[in-house]
């Protein structure tokens, strides 16, 4: 079964959701030059065929084992950098230079892989769940024209599930980020929070009126003066949308989905590499009147920068609990959140080992 | 119990001397912005509080394990970057941001730290003497308006015994320092040698009556030809004090602790880092009576270059001694220093472990 | 015995062919300056000594541990560079500066080392077989009058039956090499291939008739169109000879030894470092008739460009081997050349451990 690690393999044991579609990369990066990508344990090799399609194959040929990723994309397929052995979409040998025969073993995996909304998602699925049931998740804001996006791809020396921990607690706005987004840390730590396990996924929300708006904001909208501040949150095991934004205080209402005032749409897709290390996808979409351009580059400039404080942050903690070994622990009032996504994680690995 | 290092927390068993003070810092370098540091195998963060003291913590933040040295001093304590909470000097919680209740258990290790003629020593203990029953040492040279001294801190990758044997066999001056303090190779090995145990410490003294001054000394003092020479070492398990200089040949005697001439006093701290690691703190004093600050310039430049191939050379050896594994030897003359030193360090391993 | 290497000393085991000649260096490596080198796990000193003979000794000072390569050569041995203990040519300490007496088991390792035609080899041999019984491999083309050559040393991260396998299955010219000496994939494919072993070696041979010139060919000789090419390979444990070149198409036989045209005489050294690493000792030598120092130049650089490429490949295919672990595999036409080369070395290491 293609998603069982190597290292499942040996324990049998499945140490992520495995039902479940994760970003295997954004759209832009995927071309006709090959790219080596190590998604849940699976060296992979990720193409764009000739005709425009996105193909994911076992990242290793089956004659002498080089990486598939050094070979290059003909219109047939996918050719091997070594002794030049074709492979088509699905994995299957169709050429060995100098030899009629083709040996009836001569293939490789091939996974499940679609593009959609400028993102491309891969499927592995348990024994019983090898072929998606389900289409991969839709994005509006990568489509929708009032907004602009871009975005970028991080390696995180850490798990998967720590960059969840803070992407789900924006409490740390107000220590990590005081330079951007992040703004009076007594209000972050005061804003009341709503959350809310629903199926499978998690929903945050935090309000913090009458707030100071932080850097990035004023950048990037001429408001008044103090501002209404909101920051909603969906969680889904694979990735996580946050919506955050303001209005000037006191005149449309935090509850109005339609309120007016600075947006930011954020895509986080969060992909394990290894247990020790994880993919980091992210997109931010924003829907300024005027000066499109260049707001949508202070945006994702600023956004930038605060995800680099992010995996500093992350990575120093990683290091350490690494360096301290198992320690006592205790939850503070801004963990609900995190711990309802890792109660959700638990229970769907659970469901993958069965 | 604080000393106790994760290995030793597996087997029980300690493996260096802990009723000792061993140096944590130069002063020069705690201030208050935290410094991390590993010192026998304690991940530890440094600083230097608003009114001036130094302070110890362990350097984990015991609510999500983020380094307590990537956070700020402030007036009441050190406050962790990612959270806020906030440490007092003794390690306790005394604020967690947007919550009234403090956890009971909040709060890390606090280890015993003091200041003393600029260097910062720190105590472990064993189980029966957590808390240090005696002062640091004094170090006079730091404070006397007769010297001048600078100095810096080395990361080795190697046991702090064999800088240990490094520093306490000077005969391996005329090999490996030939361009700065060595001179005559010859002259050095014929060098008589005497050495004694005294309690916890051990006394070395090499007389090179006769010699031609080696390129520093005459850098630094006007000799008129050949100089009588002296090298007297003081170990401590975790320093060692080395009184190196020389006179005119025939005119004050080597015996009188009162001799004029060129003299260099080095302190060398030896601090294990883990097993395999060492932090080396050192400084150099000199007295001259002109030009001070030119020639305390050199005399430092001197030293650090006569240091810098040192660590090549100890770094060399123990990658060497772990490419070989285990290996006979034996012992010459020069090793009768180091041997004692050995003993010595071995005996308070033995009485840290009971 | 001294090819007993560290990790054959825990499980008594031998990895490679023992009573066999492995280039240690390349002959202009080896001054007056010690070279460190590991050979077959060894970690050795190779050295020439005051009076211009190649000497190779234990890499490691029986004192105290230094590396004897960070050492001195001296008139009368080799010096250490920490207490200078003075080594002879068998590895025998003669001198302990500023004492007397010598210790009787002051020694190291000495090894078998020669140099023949411009190539230093070394023996290491089994138990029953310490003294080699034969002389070196003779080596012609380093001292005909009518060649010139020139090469390097390469080390790599793959084992050396990699690279083996890469020299011995020269189709992979078509893929890897297009720019240099590769040429018309298809028609290397298809290249009729005879292949043979005798005794302790294999034979490879390779005809290209009517083939298109390659970019390297054409750059050093003026060949009117297409050409008739060979590839004539000697496959012996420790080292590869490559005898490739072209003549204009239906001129001389493919078949006489005497045909003229372009020639490339390689001399390929493998020599494990360790079991999962190698080095690759090369040299390539012409025998242009005119503007000979400007096609030698030519040869060795475009020669260089293509080992450069190969050992990409392999490294790659290497990590890719590490990183899938155990993996089905299957053979196509182009691996019969490899195969024999790997039997023939299965068969030598199983006799090295009689």
């Amino acid at each position: 079964m293609s998603a069982i690690t190597n290292e499942n393999k040996k324990t049998d044991k499945v140490e992520f959701p495995l039902n479940v579609w994760y970003v295997a990369a954004l759209a832009k990066e995927i071309t006709d030059k090959p790219l080596a990508r190590i998604l849940l344990n699976n060296p992979i090799v990720l193409y764009r065929t000739k005709d425009g399609k996105v193909n994911a194959l076992e990242d290793r040929c089956c004659h002498r084992h080089l990486p598939l990723s050094m070979g290059m994309v003909e219109d047939k397929g996918l050719r091997c950098g070594y002794h030049g052995l074709l492979f088509d979409e699905d994995g299957k040998v169709i050429e060995v230079p100098g030899q009629d025969q083709i040996p009836p073993k001569a293939c490789v995996k091939k996974y499940h892989l679609k593009q959609q909304d400028a993102i491309v998602w891969i499927w592995f699925g348990t024994k019983d769940n090898e072929t998606p049931t389900e289409e991969p998740p839709k994005y509006n804001f990568h489509t929708d024209p009032n907004y602009v996006f871009d975005g970028d791809v991080y390696k995180y020396q850490a798990p998967y599930q720590l960059i969840h921990d803070n992407l789900l607690d924006l409490s740390h706005l107000g220590y990590v980020h005081v330079h951007t987004i992040g703004g009076d840390a007594h209000t972050h730590m005061n804003a009341k929070l709503v959350s809310e396990t629903r199926g499978e996924s998690v929903f945050i929300k935090r309000y913090l009126p009458n707030s100071t708006p932080p850097p990035t904001y004023t950048a990037a909208y001429p408001f008044k003066g103090k501002v209404d501040r909101w920051q909603e949150l969906e969680f889904y095991p694979s990735h996580i949308r946050i919506w955050t934004g303001a209005v000037d205080v006191n005149t449309d209402s935090l509850d109005d989905p339609n309120r007016k005032g600075f947006h930011m749409r954020g895509l986080h897709g969060l992909t394990p590499e290894t247990s020790e290390t994880a993919h980091y996808f992210w997109t931010i979409a924003t829907n300024p009147e005027n000066n499109v351009e260049e707001i949508k580059k202070k945006v994702v400039e600023q956004t930038r920068f605060t995800f680099d404080e992010d995996k500093v942050v992350v990575e120093e903690q990683f290091k350490n609990m690494k360096k301290f070994g198992e320690q006592p622990t205790f939850d503070i009032h801004v963990d609900v959140g995190p711990n309802r996504a890792r109660r959700l994680v638990k229970k769907l690995v659970r469901a993958s080992n069965k």
